[in-house]
């Protein structure tokens, strides 16, 4: 059996997230439909992680296990060909036969974007958050640094969520600000909770609209209780943008 | 009589670009119907110049004149209630009664993107062109410097132009390259014929490949023969940036 590794680029607009699932197309379903295709097989696509309903991924990281013996860059056109066009597979190959795409994630790189500004964005509308209240970008930055390090993320991630603990750390949390109103918050950590990434967001928006002072935030981490943490960002601005292995 | 001036920014994919014709929709024809709504009256809207069928803007510039009494500030938030979601007014306020969006230009500048690398963009593809052949950007930048200054561009614009001359003065252009194969070519000039970015890129990509050497560009220019010029990028890569007055 050959394990093969992908990565993935996709648009999750259209889908109900990376996890296959009863109600709605995934983009796990979609992969596993396609390689059936190509190789005659009942695939299982393993993904380093899901991302939800409407969020992107510019670098997801998936494996599977197959017999066939289609060599690997004629299986990366072949996919490609068969993929809609909201997702591609941007490098595929052979793998160690025990490399694992989730069980081997050292950290995640997500990049979060809002459009800060008057007026809606057209040409980012469908990949940032459209924030028009004005915001201290100074206190966003203060207060980001309140996430870094090993934490108790409780009070900004879903409850509804099977983790064993909430317990997360944050190695790098970075606020860049670009041309026309674009805000960059790109964070890594060694595994994100669900919607952990949302949360953080949300509640550095209600910062910098004054919203929530910055003792606060830290006062919020402590509670340990989703009902303190800030508003859940929406999901069009997410990127899972890299998996570290 | 009030003289108005925009910013706007738009998505051209819907539209057969931005001068008003019959046989299709265009952006100019949208803005005229939305102000009618507003003010009652017939109005012109004269854009700073024209863009092509396809073309993007975040930084076009245009005018018009109305008896309207509506405040700046709520004729901003009334136009971008009625636009579709594909063109918005980034600013609104009254200019001097001689400023004209055509007339005063000093220099545009445009960008154009491209995504090179052996598989299709998924969040990119709206907004660039997808060159998947190997490109030499040392050789690209070494090219674009030949265009740099004042000269004839015939052999790079489109012939069906009623421009009573083909010199034009470029003052800057640059190429950057970025994450995940995205290359930027931004060229600032004080003034564009026809398809004359498009006709430059498309030259600049055969030198980036290979099929084109760098002192064939200079013969090319010396051609003033569009026949002579490398093919015209697609529209769907190319942005109008800004207008400078």
């Amino acid at each position: 059996m050959r394990n093969l590794r992908m990565l993935l680029e996709y648009d999750g607009a259209a889908y109900h997230g990376w996890q296959r699932q009863a109600n709605g197309l995934s983009i796990q379903q979609v992969l596993e439909e396609k390689i059936a295709v190509m190789t005659g097989e009942a695939v299982k696509v393993i993904g380093s992680g899901r991302t939800d309903a409407g969020v992107h991924a510019l670098g997801q990281v998936a494996h599977f296990k197959t017999t066939s013996t289609i060599p690997d860059i004629n299986f990366l056109k072949g996919i490609n060909s068969l993929l809609p066009r909201d997702i591609v597979v941007k490098t595929l190959q052979e793998a160690s036969p025990t490399f694992h795409a989730r069980y081997d994630v050292k950290s995640k790189v997500y990049l979060y974007q809002i459009v800060n500004g008057p007026v809606r964005p057209v040409i980012n509308r469908p990949y940032a958050w459209f924030v028009p209240a004005v915001l201290n970008l100074e206190q966003i930055r203060e207060a980001a640094l309140f996430f870094k390090g090993t934490h108790d993320f409780s009070s900004f991630c879903s409850t509804h969520s099977d983790a064993p603990n909430y317990i997360r750390t944050i190695m790098d949390i970075r606020i860049e600000a670009g041309f026309d109103g674009l805000i960059r918050i790109t964070m890594e950590a060694d595994g994100f909770l669900r919607h952990m990434v949302r949360g953080i967001v949300g509640t550095l928006v209600e910062v910098g609209r004054g919203n929530r002072c910055l003792s606060d935030v830290q006062g919020t981490m402590n509670a340990k209780d989703r009902r303190y943490g800030g508003m859940t960002a929406p999901p069009q601005g997410l990127f899972l943008k890299e998996v570290k292995y």
